[in-house]
């Protein structure tokens, strides 16, 4: 059992987006990881899809989530949940940074792009 | 995918334990679920423990855990990472409430006692 602070930030992983990894593989779990991650106003995720499953936490400002040709509103307070395979993409479209906290349901979480291409992400 | 807003809060709990399940079985999730607790000034959970693993944020105030005879202090900023089956205690040692996110890596978590009675949560 570890208690940690201070997890690296890793900015404008993707334009106008900043990560860190709160919880994962590198603090020895193998079935769970939790990012933390700021989006600038008019920035995005790409569109992506992974095999697991995700929930997102809205603690800060508002957006769209893009999901198959659907379009929906959210904003702090909100939670989404992803289903395994599904496409999405998350656009801030407020005035203020869009911060999220991702659950996902695997430490070793592979990002692909919707042509299954896998994201080379900078963080593990 | 869903978006929802407004969790139900579970008062009192324990005492002076609020709780809400912002992800987890009842939105469709087999393998993740994330809870978000607040616990009153020298409020604690019991000493408990559970077969999968999880990731606390705090998000405010401070505490004390308690694990194998050992106590850590942590405070809001911090990520406490608790592996499978590992007793542990959070006790409220701040004059405000503790306020924690806790992701597991199962949506059906069963919590148990010391002895290994397996409490019946009022939520699922």
């Amino acid at each position: 059992m570890t208690i940690h602070s201070n997890s690296t930030l890793v900015p404008d992983v993707l334009p106008g987006l900043a990560h860190r990894t709160l919880a994962g593989a590198e603090h020895g779990l193998e079935h769970l990881a939790i990012w933390s991650q700021s989006i600038a106003p008019q920035g995005a995720t790409p569109p992506h899809f992974h095999d697991c499953e995700e929930a997102i936490i809205v603690q800060h400002g508002e957006g769209t989530l893009v999901f198959a040709g659907e379009q929906r509103q959210f904003r702090a307070g909100d939670t989404i949940i992803v289903p395994p395979s599904v496409h999405h993409q998350l656009i801030n479209t407020g005035d203020g940074p869009l911060v999220l906290v991702a659950a996902l349901s695997t430490a070793n979480v592979v990002v692909k792009l919707p042509d299954g291409t896998p994201l080379d992400l900078p963080w593990k």
